[in-house]
């Protein structure tokens, strides 16, 4: 039995770009007609690899500056809600420990819900205020997952994700990944899902 | 009388992504009726006001590995033949001096040869006598253009080149430019150009 390695999408809730991809990866996996792995992990762990105790969009005003600018640009492209958010990065660790524990469409309307309330609506997606009112909203996730979220098992589950993240030899976010084969930045979904789809299947599963 | 701003392709010699746009532009602006300004600066000063003395894919282990494999990935997609340096990055300093005092298809073919020399046929493009053999295959670009290329007066139009790409915002290469408006990276030619079409003539010129 041959089977497809899944296609990854690893998101990290501070990151602009990959606010980007959670707003349209559903509608562009469906014309390709692809399941997507949802995967949070964490930058902050890679970056200090690098030397950077924030964002390198912070550390590099020239970079940082046209990022702000193309977000503007690339929300208007795409149609999708947008201000810049006031504090940034956010710290999006406990969201994305909740995340972990979600599947399904309510783990894909949690992870929506974070990255708006992140950059269309500036609020501080590391408040577990915010959090309860966010699952609240979303209306069928149960309020103690804040609670579940925060269990040593929960953490190893996010700090697996960093690990193997690092392992394949993740350095931002977005990364699209199948198997092996990585794919950075929101503008290379396309050549991803290309990818995806022209694979032999059976050369995949070796 | 309304003009519209040029289309800037802002490269550099050493720049793996530069040398895939330098291959790929003019076919793409011929489907878009876009004339293109090829201009060539300098990324090293560029670097060292961020700290970086080589290039940041020799700085950052996990971005350079990606950045080696994705060339391989792209140039097949575009069908460009490659072959990765075994010196990267190189010295293009003089190259692109020569490159700043010519104009038209010879500016082009300069260029292009430059660029395929150091990443298909993995040539020292700092070497005065490949230069010199470069510019004899070509044909048709007197040869006594490299002792003209080391005049202060095009040195400093090269260096005029990169102080207005930093006033420009620009910290990375390839770059395209509509006036103040930037794309940065190979993977957003397509969004230049249709920036470039969608804009109205009368606004680009107050």
């Amino acid at each position: 039995m041959y089977k497809k390695k899944p296609f990854i999408f690893w998101f990290e809730f501070a990151s602009t770009y990959s606010f980007i991809s959670a707003m349209v990866i559903e509608e562009k996996a469906k014309q390709y007609n692809i399941p997507i792995q949802w995967q949070p992990f964490l930058l902050g762990p890679i970056f200090k690899q690098q030397g950077w105790s924030t964002s390198p969009f912070n550390i590099y005003t020239a970079k940082g500056n046209y990022m702000w600018h193309d977000m503007k640009r690339l929300c208007q492209k795409y149609e999708i809600d947008y201000q810049k958010p006031t504090n940034f990065p956010r710290n999006g660790l406990l969201a994305a420990r909740i995340s972990c524990l979600l599947e399904g469409k309510a783990k894909i309307d949690f992870i929506k819900k974070i990255f708006q309330l992140n950059f269309e609506q500036d609020k501080d997606i590391s408040d577990i205020e915010i959090l309860g009112k966010a699952i609240k909203e979303i209306g069928y996730i149960s309020e103690d997952i804040i609670d579940k979220a925060q269990t040593s098992s929960v953490k190893e589950i996010l700090k697996n994700n960093t690990d193997q993240a690092i392992e394949l030899g993740i350095f931002g976010a977005p990364t699209f990944t199948i198997g092996n084969e990585l794919f950075w930045g929101q503008d290379r979904l396309g050549d991803a899902f290309d990818y995806y789809q022209k694979i032999d299947e059976s050369s995949l599963s070796k």
